[in-house]
C-alpha cells in the first residue's frame, strides 16, 4: 500500500483532502455537499460522543430528541436568528411523488405541496423553545438541562470533508433558568467542558474566550468559544456555547412564575461541537505519513503485525500473541492482530501509519528467538525492541506517553505562533507570512473589525479569557484600547 | 399527582396516548406528525440502543452514517422500492429563503431552486447502494458488515407517538456479500438477533417468521420479522430483516470480481427497528397504574422515598439510606433517593408507579425504629417488609424477578391468545371477538390475502419460522395449503 500522500509542505489543503480519504476516515457523496462518514471515521466520532456525552451527564444533562423540520414561521420569530440563517436553509414543500404523466419517470407531485414549508433543521433553538413553552410554567420547572445529538443542515456553496458539510452531525446543548446569572455559569460553564474535552481527549490545545458581536451566533447575547490552531497557521473554532438572554424566551413567549409570583421570561443558553472536530482531530495532530491520532480516540489503540515465512512461523508466532492481545484487552487497550496472508508486513506498516494508528509491534523469527517485540509509535516514528515480559507495561506507558506528546508538540506550536503586535503594517506581514494568531489591540468597533478582515481576511477569532487587562491603542485607528484579542485567518 | 389515566378497558387507545405523554415519554410538536422524545423516553431509548448496538458489534458489524438526502434519480432506480416510498416522501425543492418583497416576511426563495429535489430518506438502502459500488471491487472487499444509527422519514397522514410518526429514529443494518446463502444467514442472523433482544431486554415475545410476498419490504426477496402481540390483541412488527437478492447491486450496478475473476452482481441485505419499539414496550406491560417496564431498560430502577415530619427525621432516614445508594450503585444497579420536600410521599408513589419504576423503598420513622424497608414492586404491585441487611439482595433477585415476571405474563398472554381455526367463519369470529393471533391455512394466493384484509382488517403477520408443516385447505378457497399462517390484526 503506498500511501501517495501530497505532503503538507507542498498543498496543506490538497493533504487534507487526500488524507481523510485514503485513511477511511470519509468520503464525497453523490448528494452535493454531503459526505459519508465510513466506519473507521464513524469509530473515532462514537469515541468522542461517548467522552463527551459522559462529561454532559456529569454535569446534569439529559439527552432529548426533537423533530428534524422546523415551521417556516417558527425560523422567523427570532429576528436576527432568521438572518442569520435563512441563507442556507434547506427547504422541504412537498410530501410525495407520482409517475410523470408522460411516462417519463417521478417527478413531485404538485398536488401534495404543503400548507407551510417545513426546514430542515439548521439548529433547534426554536422548536426546541416553541416545546419549552409547554414544558415551563414555574421556577420549579427550572432549570432545565437538555441537549441532543442530531443531525442539521446548512446549504454551503463551498464545503469541505468534516470542516464544512451541508449536513453534519453534531450536540446541541438547550437550556432553561430562571436567572440570568445561572444561564451565564451554564453558557461558560459547557466551554470549559469542550476546552477540557479538547485538550485531555483530543490533545488539541485551545484557547477559551468570547466573540466579538459581529462573531456572535445569530440570536445571542454572548458567545463563548474555544480556538484551536492548525498546522498551517489557520484557526479554527472547535466549539461555541451561547448566552441567548431571554430572546428565543420572548419570541417564544416562554415565562415562569417566580417563586415570588411574578411572571417573568425564561434565560437561555445553547452550545454545540460537531463533526468539524475530527478536521481539528486531523489537522492538529497528522502528518505526511498519514494520521497520528491520540491513544484516548483511537479506534485500534495497538496493532501488532506477525513477520512470517509459512505457516509453521506464523502459528509459532500466534501463540505468543494470542495471549498478549488478552493480556492488552483486559486492560482495556484495544487490540488488532492482524495476521492476515493476503498482504505483506511492509504493506501492513504502511496501512496503519496512514490510520495513525498510536502503537505498532512487529515480531519475526528473530524477535520469537529473543524474546522480544520490535515496538513503533505513531507520533515519533521511533522503533525499539522490548523484552517480551516488559512488552505489556510498555504498551500501557507508551500509550499515555503519545496522548501527552502529541499536545505538548501541539502546544509548543501554538506558542511559537502568537505573535505580539502593535502596528497595523506588522500585523498583515504577520497574518500574511508566519500565520497563527496575532495578538494586537482594537477599537472594539464593528467597522474596524470590518476593515482588518477585508483587508487581510484575518478576523477576530475571540477576546481570550485570560487577557491581561493592557492599556494601549488599536493598531488600526489609534483609539483606545483596553486589552489585546485574537486575530487569525480561521477554517 | 393524580393518574388521571384512561383504562385500558375503557379505551385501550386512549389509554396508550394518555400514558405515553403524562409518564413523560413523548409528546406530539408543533410539527404535523413529529414527536418530541422527552428526556425520561430518550433515556429508555438509549439503553436500548447501547444494547443493540453492543449486539451489532458482537456479530461483526460496524457503524458509519450516509447522507440525510437522497437525489430523487437514485430512489426511481430500483422499481419496486420507489413504488413502496414515493407516496410518503418528503421532498427538498429549494435552498434559501428570503424576505418577501412586500415586507410580509420571510418566503422561499425561487431563485435557489435544486437542480433535482432532494428527498429526506424514508430509508436508506439507495444512497448506500450508490456508495458500495466505490467501496467493492473484488471479493477481498466482501462482507460489509455497517450500519447507521439514524432519523428518517416517511410522510404518514395518521400518526400516533412512536407506533407511527412522520419522522422516527432507527438503526438500518445493510451488508453487502459475495453469495446468495451468505446474505440469507445474515438476514436470518439479525432476526434472531432482534428476537434476542426485544425477550430478554424488553420482555416482549415475539414470533419469527417470514412475511408474505405483498408484506415484504419494498425491493426485498425475503423479509425475516419479529412479530409481538399487545394486550388489546393486535399484533405489532417490531423488526424486520430483508433479503435484497441482487435488486440493488443491479440497480447501482455493484459488482465484484469472484476468486475465479468473473464479474457478479452483488448480495445484500438490510434490517431495522426503530423507536416503533418504545410502543411496543409500553403497549406490552403497562397497566392502569401507568408504565410497567423491564428491570434492563428501566432508567430508574430503585427508586427510595423517604417518609417523614420535620428535617430532623429526614436527616436520620438519609444517615441510612445513602450507604445504601451507593452500595446499590457499584453493583450497577440505577437508584434515584427522592427527597424533595416539595412533594408528599403520595404524590411520589404515584409518580413513580406511572413511570414504571420497577422497585420502590420506602422507609419511615418506624422503619427505622425496626431497621426495616417497605419494598413495593412495580410489576405487581405487592408490598412486603425487608430486614435493612437483607436489602441489597433483595433488590437485587426482584429485578430479576421482575424482568422473568413480565416476560412470562406476556407470554401466557400471547399462548392464551394464539387460536386455531379451520373455517373463515370461526376465524373472522375470533378475530372480531377475541382477538390475537389466528393460525389457518392459506392457499398462497395474494387474491385470498386481500380478500381476506378487505373483510376482516386481518392481515398475515407471518410464516412461522417453526410451523409444523401440516396439509390443509385454505380457510377460505378450499385449495391445499402445506402450513398454517399467523393472521391479526396489526399496529
Amino acid at each position: 500500500m503506498g500511501k501517495n500522500l501530497t505532503s503538507r509542505a507542498e498543498d496543506y489543503s490538497k493533504w487534507y483532502n487526500e488524507l481523510v480519504v485514503k485513511s477511511d476516515l470519509a468520503e464525497n457523496s453523490g448528494v452535493r455537499g454531503c459526505m459519508v462518514i465510513k466506519p473507521y471515521g464513524y469509530a473515532i466520532w462514537e469515541k468522542m460522543q461517548a467522552q463527551l456525552d459522559k462529561m454532559f451527564k456529569e454535569t446534569g444533562h439529559e439527552n432529548a430528541y426533537f423533530p428534524l423540520f422546523i415551521p417556516k414561521s417558527y425560523l422567523s420569530k427570532e429576528a436576527s436568528h432568521v438572518e442569520g440563517f435563512a441563507k442556507e436553509c434547506a427547504v422541504v414543500t412537498h410530501y410525495r411523488l407520482k409517475n410523470a404523466e408522460d411516462g417519463s419517470g417521478i417527478v413531485v407531485d404538485e398536488d401534495a405541496k404543503l400548507e407551510e414549508e417545513l426546514i430542515v433543521r439548521p439548529t433547534s433553538e426554536t422548536i426546541i423553545w416553541d416545546t419549552y413553552r409547554k414544558w415551563i410554567q414555574s421556577y420549579r420547572d427550572l432549570p432545565i438541562l437538555v441537549n441532543q445529538w442530531a443531525n442539521v443542515v446548512r446549504w454551503e456553496m463551498r464545503t469541505r470533508l468534516f470542516l464544512r458539510t451541508a449536513e453534519f452531525l453534531w450536540q446541541e446543548g438547550h437550556t432553561a433558568h430562571a436567572t440570568k446569572e445561572e444561564a451565564l455559569e451554564e453558557a461558560e460553564q459547557m466551554m470549559h467542558v469542550y476546552a477540557e474535552f479538547a485538550e485531555s481527549y483530543m490533545g488539541v490545545p485551545v484557547i477559551k474566550g468570547t466573540k466579538t458581536e459581529s462573531e456572535r451566533f445569530a440570536g445571542a447575547e454572548e458567545t463563548y468559544c474555544i480556538e484551536a490552531l492548525m498546522q498551517d497557521g489557520k484557526a479554527l473554532q472547535a466549539g461555541t456555547s451561547h448566552f441567548l438572554g431571554q430572546n428565543f424566551a420572548k419570541a417564544f413567549d416562554v415565562k415562569f412564575a417566580t417563586k415570588e409570583g411574578n411572571q417573568e421570561y425564561v434565560w437561555a443558553t445553547s452550545w454545540g461541537v460537531s463533526t468539524r472536530l475530527m478536521g481539528a482531530l486531523v489537522m492538529t495532530h497528522s502528518d505526511d505519513n498519514g494520521l497520528v491520532l491520540p491513544p484516548k480516540l483511537a479506534p485500534i489503540q495497538v496493532v501488532i503485525v506477525p513477520i512470517y515465512k509459512g505457516l509453521d512461523q506464523l502459528d509459532a508466532i500466534s501463540e505468543k500473541v494470542e495471549p498478549l492481545v488478552k493480556e492488552l484487552r483486559s486492560k482495556g487497550i484495544s487490540v488488532k492482530y492482524d495476521k492476515r496472508d493476503t498482504h505483506k508486513p511492509g504493506f501492513k506498516f504502511n496501512e496503519y501509519e496512514l490510520k495513525g494508528v498510536p502503537v505498532r509491534l512487529a515480531v519475526g523469527q528473530r524477535d520469537l528467538e529473543n524474546g522480544t517485540y520490535e515496538v513503533a509509535r505513531r507520533d515519533t516514528l521511533t522503533k525499539e525492541s522490548v523484552k517480551a515480559e516488559e512488552i505489556v507495561e510498555k504498551v500501557s506507558s507508551l500509550l499515555e506517553d503519545i496522548q501527552e506528546n502529541i499536545y505538548n508538540k501541539a502546544l509548543a506550536f501554538r506558542k511559537e505562533h502568537i505573535t505580539e503586535v502593535d502596528s497595523y503594517d506588522d500585523f498583515k506581514k504577520v497574518i500574511e507570512e508566519k500565520g497563527g494568531f496575532v495578538s494586537a489591540h482594537w477599537d472594539g468597533a464593528p467597522e474596524t473589525e470590518d476593515k482588518i478582515k477585508e483587508e487581510t481576511k484575518a478576523t477576530i477569532r475571540c477576546i481570550p479569557l485570560d487577557a491581561k487587562k493592557e492599556e494601549g491603542k488599536c493598531m488600526v485607528t489609534g483609539k483606545p484600547s483596553a486589552r489585546r484579542v485574537l486575530f487569525a485567518k480561521a477554517y
